[in-house]
């Protein structure tokens, strides 16, 4: 699928289906697995996620199926995500979430299967929360910092798009938390104010 | 959905949903839509495009549904691209194709709805063929013109997403054509060479 022509990395056209129920693709170059055990940190109950592996054995909450695409600006890269559905206590399943490396770029999740949210923060403090359902396009701007969290009871599929040269920040948002959280109340999703949260 | 802040067009975050079978999103800014009177030297047969319009009166072949994006760096900007089906004489309804302004822009488009191809040519005589069918994702790399064709019986309905700065360049294609063309063959959808291509 790409060819290197005079140390320049060049993207041939190519096609690849994603599996409108699994959300898995027929095709890919790395799978990204995030395990119950490595993310109790992001829940505000990290304990009640330590004793969930504990007691039931790891929980893969969400994979990320990536293609090779060159990490340039021009190109898009493009993945299929999927958010299994689940609670640690109140709080529902969800990304660890990330900044773009190069902040004023944007990023597109169109949602294939399920129902959750993106939950965007910048770090000046504005705030947003867009709703995934099936055919739904979630435009999220540069400066965001951007979760997907998984609110019903199948897996939350979705297609994400971004600039070659967005770059991942993971540990600006590790460092900080999500100013917000989204959790079941009354058995319905429900913002709070993420009382971990440090500025 | 965009705020004006000293001089500066921000993008704020916003989500819309596309119909998955109609193709018509719930909120747009623009609506392109291409008529058959305005396409007929497109097709091979131009004169039984013309005709068409005249028996039938004037048909719509395909329709954009555009969200008011900045065409600036880091952006993307996407639609709902939906071809209706169709042929004149043995060629099935197209898009007018394009190659981006900025050539070095790649464009995904995933297919919600339908059957066809996403013809792909470069200026330097590269070719490629990728089917549409619903859940496929096709990777346009930069620098190719591409043609999305609708081979089935439904609407083919599209989300393509491309970088806010790629532009688009219509006028080159429309001079020379592509070099392949599309059509059915007992019964099948067949490529063949253009023989009004002119390089």
């Amino acid at each position: 699928m790409t060819l290197e022509i005079q140390n320049q990395r060049i993207v041939t056209p190519f096609s690849l289906s994603i599996h409108s129920e699994t959300g898995i693709p027929d095709n890919h170059d790395t799978l990204i697995e995030r395990y119950l055990s490595k993310l109790a940190d992001i829940y505000l109950d990290s304990e009640a996620a330590e004793a969930m592996v504990r007691e039931k054995g790891d929980i893969l909450t969400y994979q990320v199926f990536e293609k090779d695409i060159p990490e340039v600006n021009g190109e898009l890269r493009f993945c299929s995500s999927i958010v299994y559905p689940g609670k640690v206590g109140d709080e529902y399943f969800m990304t660890k979430g990330h900044f773009h490396s190069r902040r004023d770029t944007a990023e597109i999740y169109y949602c294939i299967r399920g129902e959750g949210f993106m939950l965007m923060e910048t770090e000046e403090g504005a705030y947003a929360l867009e709703a995934f359902t099936p055919g739904r396009t979630v435009y999220v701007p540069g400066y965001y910092a951007h979760r997907s969290i998984n609110t019903g009871t199948e897996p939350l599929v979705m297609l994400p798009i971004y600039p070659g040269d967005a770059g991942h920040d993971y540990g600006t948002i590790e460092h900080t938390g999500f100013k917000h959280l989204v959790v079941e109340s009354d058995g319905k999703p429900t913002v709070i104010e993420n009382p971990k949260y440090t500025n």
